[in-house]
């Protein structure tokens, strides 16, 4: 949390991973954000990982910092007071960031009639407005089938679309406020998740690699490809990943381990250059061979001695669960986290902002809201509406406050 | 590629995909990015996939739109050149994003007492400054012993961590000069490598699975966690992905598949109740066998003939060759594509920006630059040296001008 964006205000109407994490990331630098959400919470209010409780860990990571209004966006009245929300004049309102197909009345042309200046950041599947998620577009981008050791695809965990799609959204929303800031315009802006991954594919070199070689790399396991890099197997059942992007970091692993001279052997037995990056993919079976009786002798322990201070580009593979427990960076002696109180499911630590700006204090993170927590003051706060007002929203069922699991 | 940054010069010395690719993002937009490099470049220069020449596709891949300065950065020269193109006047500059270790006068206080209102992204792998690369960050996520089946890590291929934090790079540069903009400060801007990955995995919602639970989340193949979808076979030896987030998605397989009644005698018999997400995960193996048995008796053709306009929410496995040749979004029907010419390499297609911005046009995608295409003309333009004074520097070894392969 820091203070850099406190004169910015944002209307969320999202779900799941990329649109949320868009908004969290201008909450996160303290600008206003609201997530408007159904009455009930939306679609994505109990994906897991849940608490026993039901209680979903998921959405409370996605929406810190954020205020929450309750809503009934299925009727006019609900839709009329989001759209008197996102059009609230002054300098600092007039953003929306929607991941959710147009509802009537909140369409940009609909939304700019009534705000001149609106900026609108649309999320979409496809282009074309057709569906598509993280699961359907990795599976599309080519690289489920080169995950692994080959022989069917592997998914990936992490929604590596959807995070890479909402840090698109951050982007383009100050590039669209940096805009209006400097011209007075607004202007809709529009990513399609697809069109991230084809993005990155392509930046990666991938449509080259066929186009221009008319070749794709192959499924290698964890080998790193066009280099030295992969996994061991440690004495104590661990296993470790041990990298040489550079001809430092090569020479390193061999002084390290006291096997630079036998690793120096394999350049004339494979005929190939080690100071190469090249080269040492061409013989990584050779090097493999050998690191791996080193490792597969020492404990975990040993390796990380052996290698700390060295230049060693290396790591453990750790469970979540080791994480959490044994690596320091994923503690309160990194500045990036603090143990914080999550209503409803409770204390636990929580990151904050991976961006460290100088000119502005990290501040803890703040937890996410409770559904509905903000819906008085906002109405209240932005719309003006009175105390009588507000109760008669509650009792049309055009509101809700917060909702304790 | 469009215009909305052209009043910004940004100076970029990286390597790699994380830098690189903030820097492009920017570039996108039209500000102008200038990547320093060594003459003979980086240390990514040759990062594959290369073509039979050796030319990164990689790198082309990364640095598109961008200017390339070829410069001594190993000699007091040519990092006084870096830092007078970094520090140089007017409100455009001042702007430096780099994941290098800081070299000697080029280091934070060096800039600013150089240029008062300096801003600085700054890369590192962890936080105290110690290597870490996509490779070692990610063993310590926890994911790879999440992907596959289990039994041992399986590293993802997409460089997802360096791609998260690129575009942290793009947003936290907006934001500074959000901030330099409003009142004329200056300031550092700090993003660790590993804290993208720790801050992720807080927000996915793992971290408190471990500390609230008490648990984490197995390794479950394609399984989709907390609800359903997986993969199947086709009749053709295909793959699909199919989904089930929403009740909806979840009642068009079964109106899709004809297989609606058979699909809902699983809520009884497995005594769950279909039409809630932790209801699919429970069943998610019966519910797979008769999918399964549905999809392998129907070609990928047949099957996209049943899907398609039903709302069923799916789609095939592609090789990247597949995803180049066979789908239509990567292709110039994709306004996000077009064919380029990229000197040393040849004519394919390029990816822009994945962003639609109404306000300003969407270019076409510009190649990256050859190493070092740009050194005069930016010696030139922004630091006002003859060519005189360029000549010399060429014929002392400090700059270097276009090189071809």
């Amino acid at each position: 949390m820091n203070r850099l964006l406190q004169d910015l205000r944002i209307i969320e109407i999202s779900a799941f991973v990329a649109g949320p994490l868009g908004g969290m990331t201008m909450a996160q630098m303290g600008a206003d954000v609201i997530r408007i959400d159904p009455i009930g919470g939306g679609i994505d209010y109990a994906r897991w990982p849940v608490t026993r409780d039901g209680a979903s860990l998921y959405w409370a990571g996605l929406n810190k910092a954020k205020r929450s209004l309750a809503l009934a966006l299925d009727k006019p009245e609900g839709r009329e007071i989001a759209r008197a929300l996102i059009a609230a004049p002054g300098p600092r309102g007039g953003i929306l960031l929607t991941n959710l197909p147009p509802l009537r009345g909140l369409d940009f042309a609909s939304l700019q009639a009534a705000r001149q200046d609106l900026i609108m950041l649309r999320l979409v599947g496809n282009r074309d407005g057709s569906a598509a998620v993280d699961y359907t577009v990795n599976a599309a981008s080519g690289f489920p089938l080169v995950t692994g050791v080959g022989g069917g695809p592997v998914n990936h965990v992490l929604p590596a679309w959807d995070v890479a799609t909402g840090l698109y959204l951050a982007t383009g929303l100050l590039a669209a406020e940096r805009h209006r800031s400097r011209t007075g315009a607004g202007q809709e802006v529009v990513v399609a998740l697809a069109d991230v991954m084809l993005a990155t594919v392509g930046n990666l070199g991938y449509i080259g690699d066929v186009q221009i070689n008319g070749t794709a790399r192959p499924a290698i396991g964890n080998d790193l490809y066009g280099s030295f890099g992969r996994d061991f197997a440690t004495a104590d059942g661990r296993r470790v990943i041990i990298i040489a992007l550079t001809r430092r970091q090569w020479r390193a692993i061999g002084e390290a381990t006291g096997l630079a001279d036998r690793l120096a052997m394999i350049g004339p037995m494979m005929d190939v250059d080690l100071d190469t990056e090249a080269g040492r993919y061409e013989a990584r079976d050779a090097i493999g061979a050998l690191l791996g009786r080193w490792c597969v002798a020492h404990t975990l322990e040993e390796v990380r001695q052996a290698f700390t201070g060295t230049g060693v580009l290396w790591g453990p593979f750790q469970e979540f669960s080791q994480l959490v427990h044994d690596d320091a960076r994923c503690s309160e002696v990194n500045p990036l986290f603090a143990a914080i109180d999550q209503p409803g499911i409770g204390r636990y630590l929580m990151p904050g902002l991976p961006l460290d700006f100088s000119a502005e204090p990290r501040l803890p993170p703040r937890p996410a809201p409770l559904l509905g927590e903000h819906t008085d003051i906002v109405l209240s706060e932005v719309l003006g509406l009175s105390s009588a007002e507000i109760g008669r929203l509650h009792n049309t069922g055009i509101v809700a406050g917060p909702r304790r699991r």
